[in-house]
C-alpha cells in the first residue's frame, strides 16, 4: 500500500473510533441526562459509552498493533506487551461497563441476562475473557512450545476478529433495545424517527463502518506482516520514512522475524 | 483436515443451518399463529423465517461452493454458475422477506425503516445486491480483465463475510426487537424470560453459531482451493474417495488451476 493510503486509513480508523465514542456520550448526555456512578439510570448510561469504547474501539487498538509496519522489524515482546496491554485496557472498560448496567438492574430490581442482546454481549465478555487469558498464556508467557504456538494462532486470529463481529452485533442490538424503552411512552415515538433516534441509529452505523474498516485492516495481506525476504511498501516506509515516498518497490533487504516464529 | 472432520464439519453445518430455519419457523407458528402472504400479521412472520433462511443459511451454502474439494479441480464455470445460482436464491428469499415486512407494515400504516434493525438490514441488502451484481458483471461473465479480477476478487471475498456477519447482528437484533414488542404486554414479560424469549433468544445464538462455523470455514487456509504443486488432505480426498482415509499427505500430483486464474 502506498503511504498516503497507509496514513489516511490510521488517520480515517482513529477519528472514527474517537467519534463512535463521542457519539454515544454525546447520546447519553443530551438525551438522558449524563453520568454518574450510583447505582441509578445515570449509572447505566455509562453501559454504552464503556462497552462501545471497550468492546469496539480499544480492543481494535489492540487487535491492529501488529499492522504497523513498525512491529514487522526487531523484537516482538515490546508489541506483545502492547497488544496484552491494549486488550487488558479494552477488558477493564468492558467489566466496568458490565458493572455499570448489573448494578443498575440490581438497585431497580431489574432482571438480569434475559433480552438476546445482553445473551450475545455476555457470551463475547466470555470469549473475550478466555481469549485473553489464552494469548496471555501461550503466546506472552515464555512456556509453550513452538508447536502448540502455531497450533493456536489461527484459531487466536479468527477468535479475535469473531469477538470484534460479535461486539458489533451486541452494541447495535444494544442500540436498538435501548431507543425503544426510551422512546416507548415519548410523545415524539422512536417509529417517527425524532431527533435521538436518528442520532443513536447514525451512531449504531458508525460503530458498523468501523467495524468494517478494522476487519478489512486485519484480513488484507498487504498489511499483514510479510514472508521473509520479501520487500514490501510498508518496510520501504519504515525504512526511508513517509517524505522519501512514493518510491518503486525494489529488493531491497530488510531483516524481518520469521512468520509464526513466536520471538 | 482429516476425511472424518471434513464431512463431519459439513454434516454439521448443514444441520445447523437446517435447525435455525426450522427454529424460526416453530416460533413464528407456535406463539405467532402461523404463516399468510395476505398483509396481515401473519405475513409478518413470514420475514424472520425468510431472512435467516435467505440472508443466512442460502447465503453461507452458497459461499461454501468454493470449499468443496470438488471445486478445486477441472472447469471453475460450473461452480462459478452453482455460486451466482445460489446467491440468486438467497437473494430472492431475502427480497421476500423485505416484501412481507413492508406490505404488513404498510397494511397497517406502521412506519418502515425508522430501527437500527432495520437501516442496518436494509444496508445489508443494498451490500448483498451491489455483491451479486459486481460478481455476476466481473467475475461471471466473460469481459472483465485477469487483471481487473484480480484487483477485485479480495474485496469480493472480503464484502462476502462482511455481508453475512452484518446479516446475523441485523438477524440479533431484529429477534430481540420482535421479542420486546410480542411481550411488551404478556402476563408473563420479556424479563421473566417466558418460553417464547428462552427459545427466541436460543434461535438468535444458534444463528450466530451457525455463522462462526461459516466464517472459520470460509477463512481457514486448510478448506481454500490449493497453490498449483502442492498435494493437499482436500484433493486426496477427492482421488481417494472416503474410504482410503487416513492416508499420509504424500506428494502425489494433482492437477489444480492456479490460483487467481479466472477460468
Amino acid at each position: 500500500m502506498a503511504a498516503g493510503w497507509f496514513h489516511l486509513s490510521v488517520l480515517a480508523l482513529s477519528s472514527l473510533g474517537l467519534i463512535s465514542i463521542l457519539f454515544t456520550i454525546y447520546w447519553m448526555h443530551s438525551w438522558h441526562g449524563g453520568f454518574a456512578w450510583d447505582g441509578s439510570i445515570l449509572m447505566f448510561n455509562c453501559h454504552p459509552v464503556l462497552m462501545v469504547a471497550g468492546m469496539v474501539v480499544v480492543y481494535s487498538a489492540a487487535s491492529l498493533v501488529y499492522r504497523l509496519p513498525q512491529s514487522w522489524v526487531g523484537s516482538k515482546l515490546p508489541w506483545k506487551i502492547t497488544h496484552a496491554s491494549l486488550h487488558l485496557m479494552a477488558f477493564i472498560l468492558t467489566v466496568l461497563g458490565l458493572v455499570a448496567v448489573f448494578r443498575y438492574h440490581n438497585n431497580k430490581n431489574i432482571t438480569n441476562l434475559y433480552s438476546l442482546h445482553s445473551w450475545l454481549g455476555i457470551t463475547t465478555v466470555f470469549l473475550f475473557a478466555c481469549q485473553w487469558f489464552l494469548g496471555f498464556t501461550v503466546f506472552l508467557l515464555p512456556w509453550a512450545s513452538v508447536w502448540l504456538r502455531s497450533l493456536l494462532k489461527p484459531l487466536h486470529v479468527f477468535f479475535g476478529a469473531s469477538i470484534l463481529s460479535l461486539a458489533i452485533a451486541s452494541v447495535i442490538s444494544g442500540i436498538n433495545e435501548k431507543l425503544f424503552f426510551s422512546l416507548k411512552n415519548a410523545t415524539k415515538p422512536y417509529s417517527s424517527l425524532p431527533g435521538e433516534a436518528v442520532f443513536a441509529n447514525s451512531t449504531g452505523m458508525l460503530v458498523v463502518i468501523f467495524g468494517l474498516l478494522v476487519l478489512y485492516v486485519l484480513q488484507a495481506s498487504s498489511w499483514k506482516r510479510p514472508q521473509v525476504g520479501i520487500t514490501t511498501e510498508g518496510q520501504l516506509l519504515l525504512q526511508l520514512g513517509p517524505g522519501s515516498w512514493p518510491v518503486p518497490v525494489t529488493s531491497m533487504p530488510v531483516t524481518v522475524r520469521q512468520p509464526n516464529k513466536p520471538w
